[in-house]
């Protein structure tokens, strides 16, 4: 019997399509003779798109994106202090809007040090954890505004927003999460002092669903104490459940510390499967070094493994990682253009 | 011509008596044979205080404090989870009362990797930059609250609060700063991208002051990838400016980049002089140690130098960071109490 997955690609500005093109590959090339087709479409969406049409997400084209199983998504983004992208946009109107239109609730993040790989720490131990950001509400919400705009009188607000509904789904996915993991550890992270409306919805919640997950040890760090682990003891964390702006900060922390930007794979999970869920390395579009081959795709490649778990198919993503891993032990201290690192993955592959 | 200096002393709770005891024995001998004399009033204010009393912040006794040149800062903060603390929130009803009540706009925490001082960084670099973080306005306003507390359908909000008064006022005062320093640099950092709103205001106040300031060298960066250079690179900055929260988070990061939080030193500013300064470590009252003679007073210590700088007293002050720079260069590594730490510092002081 063989399956047909429609997948959406959306390769976006800069580096994207560079990264989309060998994370593609590595999924052709892993899915090779098997019963899984990908069946993809490609969506021109992005800074780029915009400048040449002045869209930023046609509703035909989100309802087109709708109807795939699963999307991936490269960078989006012009360059920084274009003029031209002062009325647009981009990460509201087209990145965040797919996020909360397709209810990626559980925004997740691995962090996993590989080895051979080095790290910006001193002494980084074995680092092996997973982020589970909260992807629709808290301070993303878009809930805000100003007054007297512009003028020395201005008070400008954003509001960020907390359901027990919102709270409790992303919390019982990162427990399940913890569940199937060796450690069974949770950290939440919040600001319970300062926040305190926000953090007592958080702290309520967290305490009702722990009740129901005894095996699991939960602990408890204010963000600022979270970042002080993060480059201390790492190793400490096993999975970590926060809001989205401080997931936000906290995982461009772990990719740092992980080995850099350029390995940090996430994917927005949607886990009733109502839409599509969402894979997309988690750094940006780099319109400085774009279209020159100089984008490492792992972080790419390693979004397309996420997906594949996602969509059930265990054993591929198993494959993909395992590739990545014997890739980034094996490489030398040269430079490697994008294409060559998908080549190095792709032969990393069972054949 | 002698002058009298009106200092009060604000211990608090755990580790907060043992640092400040050294920080104060350093600034009695920096000062000894001088012709400025300290004042001291103690007050007893903190999580032990509310224990015994229930007092958090009685209104004469901050009256009191009000009528002081400046103000000596420990730590505030019961055992976590202690549920008689339950009902008290010492850091919002305290800390940030102080803080807000006061004025304190310009919340400066330096970042310098002192000679001899290991980082959790592998390759750190040259590290000294400043952050000034906005100290009275944001996500710290305080302006929030929940609806149906407690049941699934609760919905509980946080407003960030920003006003281009607010903004102005600390963004210059970090221009002032940068001024004054040999790389004149200033990066701001937000999240302008998402938090459209604040972000505006910022992005608008920047730009006006920075017209003013001509000589300096202005960068942006959104607060998620601030992290990440400050692990990767954190030579690049010279002074930072942030709001609160933003602040909060990343001195915390740049704390433990620099050494360890146990060396990372605080102003709470009010440059109008309306109202006294305060001066603190950032660390917490870490009631796990207390008691122990093991906490580190080198963060307290620096925090005293910060404020002879703002009292003018900036020989003295110089005197003091030479003392705590030659005493991290030579100590071993042999573990040192609380005291001896302070008794080190100061044999290093001239006699
Ligand atoms: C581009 C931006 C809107 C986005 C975010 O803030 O979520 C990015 O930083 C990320 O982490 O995916
Ligand atoms: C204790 C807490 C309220 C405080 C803050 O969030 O400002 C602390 O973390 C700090 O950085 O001084």
């Amino acid at each position: 019997m063989t399956r047909t997955i429609k997948l959406a690609v959306i390769p976006g500005d800069g580096i994207g399509p560079e990264v989309i093109e060998q994370a593609n590959r590595v999924l052709d090339k892993v899915l090779a003779g098997g019963d899984v087709t990908l069946e993809r479409t490609e969506f021109k969406l992005g800074a780029e798109r915009f400048l040449a049409t002045g869209d930023t997400l046609p509703a035909d084209e989100q309802a087109a994106i709708a109807d795939h199983d699963a999307i991936l998504f490269g960078a989006v983004g012009g360059v920084p202090g274009d003029p031209r992208l002062k009325t647009a946009n981009i990460e509201r109107g087209l990145l965040l809007k797919l996020r909360f239109d397709f209810d990626h609730y559980a925004n997740v993040r691995p962090c996993t040090l590989f080895p051979g790989v080095t790290s910006t720490l001193a002494d980084p131990g074995d680092v092996d954890f997973l982020v589970v950001r909260e992807g629709t509400e808290g301070p993303y919400a878009g809930n805000g505004g100003s007054l007297r705009t512009g003028t020395p009188h201005e008070v400008a607000t954003e509001v960020s927003v907390n359901t027990a509904y919102g709270v409790e789904r992303v919390v019982r996915y990162a427990f399940e999460t913890a569940q199937s993991r060796p450690r069974k550890k949770l950290t939440w992270v919040h600001k319970t002092n300062v926040l305190v409306h926000a953090g007592s919805i958080w702290q309520r919640v967290v305490g009702a669903v722990a009740a129901e997950y005894p095996e699991i040890a939960v602990d408890y760090m204010h963000v600022d104490a979270a970042t002080i682990f993060m480059v201390q003891d790492p190793a400490r964390f096993d999975v970590i459940v926060t809001d989205n702006l401080f997931g936000d900060i906290l995982t461009d922390l772990a990719g740092a510390i992980g080995g850099g930007i350029g390995l940090a794979a996430s994917g927005n999970i949607n886990p009733d499967g109502t839409f599509p869920s969402m894979f997309e390395p988690v750094h940006g579009s780099a319109p400085d070094i774009a279209g020159q081959q100089k984008a490492d795709p792992t972080a790419a490649i390693l979004s397309a493994a996420i997906m594949l778990d996602h969509l059930g198919l265990t054993t591929e993503a198993s494959r993909v990682r395992d590739a990545v891993r014997a890739d980034l032990a094996e490489r030398g201290a040269a430079p490697r253009s994008t294409a060559q690192i998908g080549d190095a993955v792709i032969a990393q592959l069972p054949a």
